[in-house]
């Protein structure tokens, strides 16, 4: 596989194996494998893309900006407060920076025709690179994936089963298809690497002074780490001299990241009831869960869990404060809160949450609350 | 008002007159005013921005992509076409950046609260401009504005009167109205000046060399004019060396701009019985269609009217070439098709399509189009 100088190759996030950049899991333990960069050769930002212009596939993701929230930081104590709106990637969401790496290299290695289970915004974004690339996707949704995602699958002319039943069963029909496509499933070492460009594009967007703190909201933990390589490969670059902490904030009724760091775990314990409003975090055995602990844990960061009632109220807050975040976003907002009611902050702290997908795209969710509220 | 030095006022664009930043049409002859720029003060897009940072309201609107769409240069016969994805902003359309500067203005003359009739989109981007800037909005919106922009103007926390009816019934309403606000009406100068802004930037993105020709879905055609002030800027400030054909693309069922520059006639007619699938852009009485039309004309551009059903079939066929558009960039699509099919480009025509309004705020109208075909 065709990358740039940047790219060493893969290594296995548990057992610290290397692996060839065609590979989605490690050969030797089947862990979480991440791309393993050459710092010498990282001086910016777009260093870190792993594949050559000739071999890229791109709609023009990343270059998000990075909103400040004033307000929020005036109500949490803290020195300052940014949003890195995610939500203004082509498809709405931040999945756009993976799917953007896993669809070319799937498309590297020859391949005509993409799969992915999902909760509904990857695939989304599947088909439209895809698409883009002039390939096949498919996706396997739970018949509970938003309307708006499905639609979208369509309209990019992109192949969905959708399965009676909530997420797991989505990702069981997935791992029992037989039909012919390339992974681009949770935990792939590219959509992972998607991460590691928004951390490096973060910190770009700051000078390279690293924030004391992010927030984000987990699902399958791909982002937390991806966004800990990237901290830590800019640093190694001499860009920053310091890694944020990073932290999981997670739905209380589907926390298995979140729980596990808090806890001390080294592993996350699967959910087996999971019952969240928030539809893309709905991720009971989240794919590189034990590879966001580590992570996690790498920076010193934490795991925190919100009730749905409190991450709507902040979701809603949120879009009166500073750019439009949904039920997704609103778990940063809520998790930001519960910490600095934990004094996790110090007064001069600068926090940015991140928003991973368009206020928009989760109005429904929104206005429903308004409406138990009365309004 | 406090202006930046870029600025020097306002003018009218039927009689010339200059006017005052604070008001809304020419004391003099009732038109459409647009900001009048010192061209000698500008030499980046960013200087023509006309409030100072202390007076500007912002969530970080603008810095949109231009996204290369080579499959549609090839069908075309064209040297290349990007389109200009507005649905990027952060309300998801491009009336954020006419809502930036209108709401800014208005916090300067010191309203506490601002007012629109809306189709629905410019309601949803005054609401988050308002609660941004921590004053009230009202938006005055049909019946049949979507469910989307009616829940995300409460979730701002924005008043709202749904108004029986079609698009004009809001308008009525809203002249009818003795509530206290400041106008934000289409048509607004300031709101003309966002347009102006995307302008400047598009042609930054290019590295200051123009395009051949714009195509923009028109609805009131302040985007229209605003792109045309800024082009002739940017000419007039020695960055560019050519102003492109600007085209406005309607529905046929709704194409008082389009018709009218098709015609040669100097004014829109106002449309009867508008029926389009494209709400944004079912605006039958245009508030900048003179100046719109004027705007067409110094540009050599045209107007070009196209079927709702084309619309659809280009919006989903866009969306598997390159960016997600909606219905209403679709107009764009369709519209260029149309151009092409009547011989409008040379084979070396650099095109730019604008795309106003994100593809996902639209997937309902987009999938009911793949369901009519069956699919």
């Amino acid at each position: 596989m065709q990358t740039t100088a940047a790219v060493r190759g893969l290594s296995c996030t548990a057992c610290g194996e290397s692996a060839d950049p065609g590979v989605e899991r490690c050969p030797d333990c089947g862990a979480v494998l991440v791309v393993d960069y050459d710092a010498d050769a990282v001086e910016s930002a777009a260093d870190c893309h792993p594949f050559p212009p000739e071999a890229t596939v791109s709609i023009d993701e990343g270059a998000t900006p990075l909103v400040a929230v004033p307000d929020l930081a005036a109500e949490l104590g803290v020195e300052s407060v940014a949003v890195k709106d995610e939500g203004r990637n082509p498809t709405g969401s931040l999945a756009d920076r993976g799917f953007a790496l896993a669809v070319a290299a799937a498309v590297e290695r020859g391949a005509d025709r993409v799969g992915t289970p999902s909760t509904g915004n990857g695939a989304q974004s599947a088909a439209a690179y895809a698409a883009r690339a002039d390939i096949e996707s498919k996706g396997f949704v739970p018949s509970r994936c938003p309307f708006l995602n499905k639609a979208m699958v369509n309209v990019h002319g992109g192949d969905m089963h959708v399965v009676e039943g909530r997420y797991a069963d989505a990702v069981e029909a997935f791992a029992e298809s037989d039909e012919a496509f390339a992974s681009v499933a949770p935990g792939h070492p590219f959509r992972i690497a998607g991460a590691t460009g928004l951390a490096l594009e973060l910190l770009a967007d700051r000078e390279w002074a690293a924030p004391d703190t992010v927030v984000h909201p987990a699902g399958h933990g791909e982002t937390v780490v991806g966004l800990q390589r990237g901290f830590a490969l800019a640093v190694d670059a001499g860009l920053a001299d310091a890694v944020p902490r990073i932290y999981a904030a997670q739905p209380d009724a589907c926390a298995p990241i979140a729980a596990a760091a808090a806890d001390g775990a080294a592993e996350p314990v699967p959910v087996d009831h999971p019952d969240t409003i928030v539809g893309p975090l709905e991720v009971p055995d989240p794919a590189a869960g034990t590879a966001a602990i580590d992570a996690i844990d790498a920076t010193d960061g934490d795991g925190v869990a919100v009730p749905d009632k409190e991450i709507l109220q902040a979701a809603v807050d949120g879009c009166e404060l500073g750019p439009e975040i949904g039920a997704t976003g609103g778990t940063a907002v809520a998790g930001v809160r519960a910490l600095a009611d934990r004094d996790a902050f110090a007064s001069d702290d600068e926090v940015v949450l991140v928003n991973p997908v368009a206020g928009s795209k989760e109005a429904d969710l929104l206005r429903s609350h308004l409406m138990s509220l009365g309004m």
